[in-house]
């Protein structure tokens, strides 16, 4: 669909110029970022080596023990390509010692507790290194609340969370992401074989183009949307699960006792 | 001041429906929330008892090896008191397991971990229970970004936000939450010895006033607060935290490409 396709130039230099400007008010001096060898986490390290610099850039890889070989593998080529340093480090000591028999326990939680431990540990490496924690989360990630609350999807700043899966992709091609990244099946790698399009049971490209004609486009007829081609199942389950993981956008609500919300800054007189 | 003074009997039923509802809403059926033996989280715990009752409240007690042993005595005590479950998990493992050496750390990074550790598991036993997650994190703290990002903020829900830390004490003792715990020194207990007041710079009570002349009364000339009694050096020290804090009261920024925001809800037509 033509209406999700980028300027890729201008993208590239709005995306950059955010993460430059969010590193100089904070007054930190580098990117961390959790690298899982998938397209998300690829494209952001190469917007952040782009705006601020590779000697200002840290990829974490953190797999687990049952984690795809491929997921350290692809991190280290593309961190190789894009030239910033990675380092690693195995969460399965971690986990292991709060699920001591993880095959036990449902795999929502363990995966819910590993995307926890990863965000936890980049924000370690953040306050090691005085860097900001750069978010690898997409828009349509962020719609379906297809991640971890307080978990993948915290961070301190986002540079992709406006673009759409397929438009990651897109931009990722641009930035010369390489090849064995791009051709991957998107993966949460939270267990052996999962892959994002099975367990959500929406294909991204097809997803995208409805997200984008209800949200951006404001289209919410049936009818309109039947005749772009999208089917009454498939709007359904992907309404549902947005309707349903709406917190998932939103701090946690606090009891209401009429009082004012608090400003981000007072400016006194 | 007379201002904080709370309607104890308004107060307590409007934080009890909120509980009440957020939970019907959500289709669980209790809450979890972490118990440190101090007057926030026995406050949560004592108002989530009385609106969804004693079986359907989890406390749960993480201490680290360092953690004072009152934490553990106190937040027992208050669940008898109440009369609703606990839990205890030693989070010394999988701290340990990240920091083999914990005293040559930051101590800001190992407090920032185990808050973080302890959200996982309350969301853990969140998900284990089919329970929400019940936040204990109270105004003045909120306001001055005291309190780990993703870590001892984060829940689902919060009944306790609105209330400025002397209004915890009042509504605290208003039901009946035990001596010792009402009569301790509040402490994060993120290693031995630490004190909020201290850490802070602040002491509670004339925070309190502060804040609440300056966000809810809107009064934010110099002059006006002095008058109030409150001198220059303890304005400038409390609104330089609140300021350099605001990011912790935001979900991360997303560089913006001129995207419509999400909606909570959309309802097809």
């Amino acid at each position: 669909m033509d209406n999700l396709k980028l300027n890729e130039v201008e993208t590239a230099a709005r995306l950059e110029k955010f993460l430059v400007d969010k590193l100089k008010q904070s007054g930190m001096t580098g990117y961390v970022l959790g690298l899982s060898g998938g397209v998300d986490s690829s494209l952001s390290a190469a917007i952040a080596v782009r705006a601020v610099g590779e000697d200002n850039v840290l990829g974490v890889m953190m797999p687990y023990s049952f984690s795809s070989e491929s997921s350290v593998t692809d991190a280290e080529k593309v961190a190789k390509s894009f030239g910033f340093r990675v380092e690693k480090i195995d969460i399965s000591p971690m986990i292991n010692a709060y699920f001591p028999d993880l095959k036990a326990v449902d795999k929502i939680r363990t995966g819910n507790k590993m995307a926890r431990e990863r965000m936890s540990i980049l924000f370690d490496k953040a306050h090691e290194n005085n860097y900001l924690v750069c978010g690898t989360s997409n828009r349509t990630e962020i719609c379906l609340g297809y991640g971890t609350w307080y978990g993948d999807v915290a961070c301190s700043v986002n540079p992709i969370g406006m673009l759409y899966k397929t438009q990651v992709r897109q931009m990722a091609e641009y930035y010369g992401v390489p090849e064995e990244v791009l051709k991957k099946t998107p993966s949460a790698d939270l267990w052996p074989g999962q892959t994002d399009e099975d367990e959500l049971g929406l294909e991204y490209a097809r997803a995208d183009e409805l997200l984008f004609l209800m949200i951006d486009r404001g289209i919410t007829e049936r009818q309109k949307l039947n005749k772009a081609g999208i089917e009454d199942a498939f709007i359904d389950r992907a309404v549902g699960i947005l309707n349903r993981f709406y917190f998932k956008r939103h701090l946690p609500e606090i009891a209401d006792l009429g009082l004012k919300p608090i400003p981000d800054k007072i400016t006194l007189t």
